[in-house]
């Protein structure tokens, strides 16, 4: 790296003494304390000084049990290399790391106290000071200006409360990160009660901040010059079944619009995380739709194909969580994108006023709906947790229409996505207007628990277990005698109990066929 | 009633034509419709003309189905009088009559379609058309100005969505409600997206509206000159328990404020509705808090005194759910509530952006609550509604701290409002910050659901249920080996099932003890 490359990424004289290695800079963490990340998704994390510690702690040079608070999840640098170790000793507010899922689900000696929270409310709920103290703040930076503030990578998250609430903050300057990104941000500081106003978006295309993060120079303890990549995602690629949960939620808008109600090119929509979220936009693509506009909480790649092909007009998000490709891919064009996404606070990207404001259409994905319409998706059989709930219900509850997509089947057919009932709520009856599968579409709206049932068995399930949703739903109907909501305690399990003894949640499996 | 009376009350004069009887008004409904009231709660909902309705399908003279739509709950004029002629085919968002209670449940020959939804988004929901055609709105008036507009009785609910969604609109002029009621209303337009601006309501006390209800003059079919007296449902006496739970509630805030947390003297105030809700109001009145504020979606008869005591500044709601006594108190002394009291659409009371903005602190009632924090408010043994979700989950997920209250036993002991697993999910954990019961409270922010458990059932469960309560969660923690929420599948609704068997969730109670 040149001097004159470094001069013009840190910009602020007054910081360049503040410049160490990562290992100096990480034994500026002492052990008990929280440690509060930027980024969101892999995306926008910091990378150096995190590794650093968790060398210091492999090596057995130190000993540290910490908490770690981020936007979302952390890349391996984090969660895992954390994890690994067995350093957290409180997280939040989600994660999809394998070592660290692991440890939460009892893998940890030490344990470690998982709080999943709704993203929207990570940052204000820290303000209100109900996480307890953050003594230092690690925030990934593309550049620090003139004036020493800081210009953030591929997602933004919590960075700016993290920032305002800590005592001390560890900037990693990434000159691996383009530079180019500057300009690409919107961070405003959102006051709290009695002072708060309103939040003056009435669009998802408006700006409403500074394109960076302030900081107090002397609270700047470290600036960490770094050069280590990104680790995006691979997106699986598409399957039959993902194209086939896209062309029915393709097909549910255009009903929406034929009917005269809030349409995709009229209102926002937000898209989940993953590959069959990614199936959608691209399914999206294909369509009549024209002028779509994202208010979302990430951008995958598929929004770079809606803008690439004329059918998006812009998109708003806290985070890049492109693949390698879509990265590359952004990078390699980046002005031509530039205008066109908007990378905000998560605080405002999820903001119940927001989306209820802007009349967002949410796409959130499942991992199991009951007949009732309830929506599990985060903890597997009741008791895993897989990720977190992340923002889905930012979205579900505030949105102009939520809609909830899953696979009808998992584990080639063994599993029914359509339960009696749900092992875990996240997403309540009321919070599930639309629910799609591979197999078509059911609108749940102003339905009645028992009308829903209906409509959900019969366009949603998977043929192979209708029968037996049918059979819990009329027994459950006759022992209740017509109750709102029919059910029967010692059999709404019995799919899992199956699985559980099979290998098969089908009620004729005999054998454990796993 | 004299002329001079009516014409003080009527005093549209291009309306003086369409006054007619509540039976020849009644005659203009027709079967199959929609019918949308005005009100919340029992309060300010039409009397004649439902109960003419309800005659004249009592009497065989007429056969009637009918959709009804209301702010929340209606009195007996309405959801009782039209369910015990079996009258309702579709009926939202609440109800809290025995009559329509016993119909959703299976009472009904013909079968009730009801579907209980977040108060907030009913009138949001039915202009985005998911609910389908309106025809009539019925709407009970203080009085109507010289322009044709109406003057709102004791709540305002969904009135203003109703007009402007329904072709005819039949006005049942109240001379038993007080005109002094002209001047308390606050009604706001919301416009909907693309269109939407921000709500600009920065404080429970401002006014943004006008004080009457808007209604193009061709769209009044007939005006009903009614006095039927409002029947407001009697407050159980205060008793121990609610007492003990509302000391609970005022140390947790006490305990806020001495954090430097969020103050119940900055932050206003969303109390439910019903006895313990009250209790809650009448501990603050002998709490040190001054100059509290409500921003909620009913007036109790406690908000009156913590006025009268000078406690309380003013407060701000869509009802006026007073007891009797309630409201000859406020009606003897109307002018030293004026200003005090604002009356708002039951849209804006319960907006989650005027909610989470104001940083409202939120006091809602669990039906029962599980070890994790999970809440359900709505269904006994998970299959029979007893009122609906109401306008808990509007306030819940928004509010800046959420307090969900609940005796520790119901059925002199028989049953423990902690459970092991709740039967429906209505708040899911993320919902839920605090929880209190006469047995003390358990602040749940930041932690896991492990956490969670041992707080709950050392705080709040009963000491007679605390054994059990350990007893699961040991046991599901031990085979699920340290997962994130331990449950044992075939056990979580063992005290559900105990209840059935036995007549008590005590699993040491052998025989029905009932």
């Amino acid at each position: 790296m040149s001097a004159m490359e470094l001069s013009k990424r840190l910009r602020c004289a007054a910081l360049k003494d503040r410049i160490m290695s990562a290992e100096e800079a990480a034994l500026l963490i002492r052990d008990g304390e929280t440690v509060a990340v930027s980024g969101f998704t892999p995306s926008g994390c910091p990378k150096a000084v995190p590794l650093a510690l968790a060398e210091q702690v492999r090596s057995g040079a130190r000993k540290l049990r910490l908490g770690l608070f981020s936007g979302a999840s952390t890349g391996e640098e984090l969660d895992t290399a954390w994890a690994e170790q067995d350093m957290i000793a409180f997280r939040l507010p989600y994660m999809t790391s394998k070592a660290l899922r692991s440890a939460v689900n009892g893998g940890s000696p030490a344990g470690v106290a998982y709080t999943d929270q709704h993203l929207g409310m990570v940052a204000q709920n820290a303000r209100y000071g109900f996480y307890g103290p953050i003594r230092t703040a690690i925030i990934e930076a593309a550049a620090i200006t003139e004036e020493g503030n800081l210009i953030p990578t591929t997602a933004l998250g919590c960075s700016q409360t993290w920032i305002d609430l800590a005592e001390q903050v560890i900037v990693e300057l990434n000159l691996r990160q383009p530079a180019e990104l500057e300009g690409f941000h919107d961070v405003f500081r959102l006051a709290d009660p009695p002072a708060r106003q309103p939040i003056p978006l009435t669009d998802a295309a408006e700006r409403i901040g500074v394109p960076y993060l302030t900081c107090p120079l002397e609270k700047i303890a470290a600036v960490v010059i770094s050069d280590l990549p990104e680790k995006p995602r691979a997106l699986a690629p598409e399957d039959e079944v993902s194209k086939q949960i896209a062309r029915n939620i393709v097909s549910f808008l255009k009903n929406e619009k034929a009917a005269g109600r809030l349409s995709a090119d009229v209102c926002p929509l937000q898209s989940g995380v993953g590959s069959v979220a990614n199936a959608v936009l691209l399914g999206l693509k294909d369509s009549d739709f024209e002028h779509l506009r994202f208010f979302s909480e990430v951008m995958q790649d598929g929004i770079l194909d809606l803008i690439d092909a004329g059918k998006a007009d812009m998109a708003s998000a806290t985070s890049l969580s492109l693949s390698e490709a879509g990265m590359e891919r952004l990078l390699g064009n980046l002005e031509a994108y530039r205008g066109k996404l908007i990378l905000r606070d998560s605080e405002i990207s999820n903001h119940a006023e927001v989306i209820r404001r802007l009349g967002v259409i949410a796409m959130n994905t499942a991992v199991e709906a009951d007949i009732y319409g309830n929506v599990n998706s985060s903890q597997m059989n009741g008791t895993h947790v897989y990720n977190g709930i992340g923002g889905s219900g930012d979205y579900a509850r505030n949105s102009a229409v939520s809609i909830f997509m899953t696979n009808s089947v998992a584990k080639n057919g063994k599993i029914s996505s359509i339960v009696p009932m749900v092992t875990h709520v996240d997403h309540c009856e009321h919070d599930v207007d639309v629910l799609v599968t591979e197999q078509g579409w059911a609108d749940l709206r102003g339905l009645s628990p028992k009308q829903r049932a209906e409509r959900i068995i019969e366009n949603c399930a998977h043929p192979d277990y209708r029968p037996q949703l049918r059979a819990y739903f009329e027994d459950a109907c006759a022992a209740a005698r017509g109750a709102q909501t029919p059910h029967l305690l010692d059999r709404c399990f019995s799919f899992h109990q199956q699985l559980k003894k099979t290998g098969s949640m089908r009620l004729d499996t005999e054998t454990d066929s796993q």
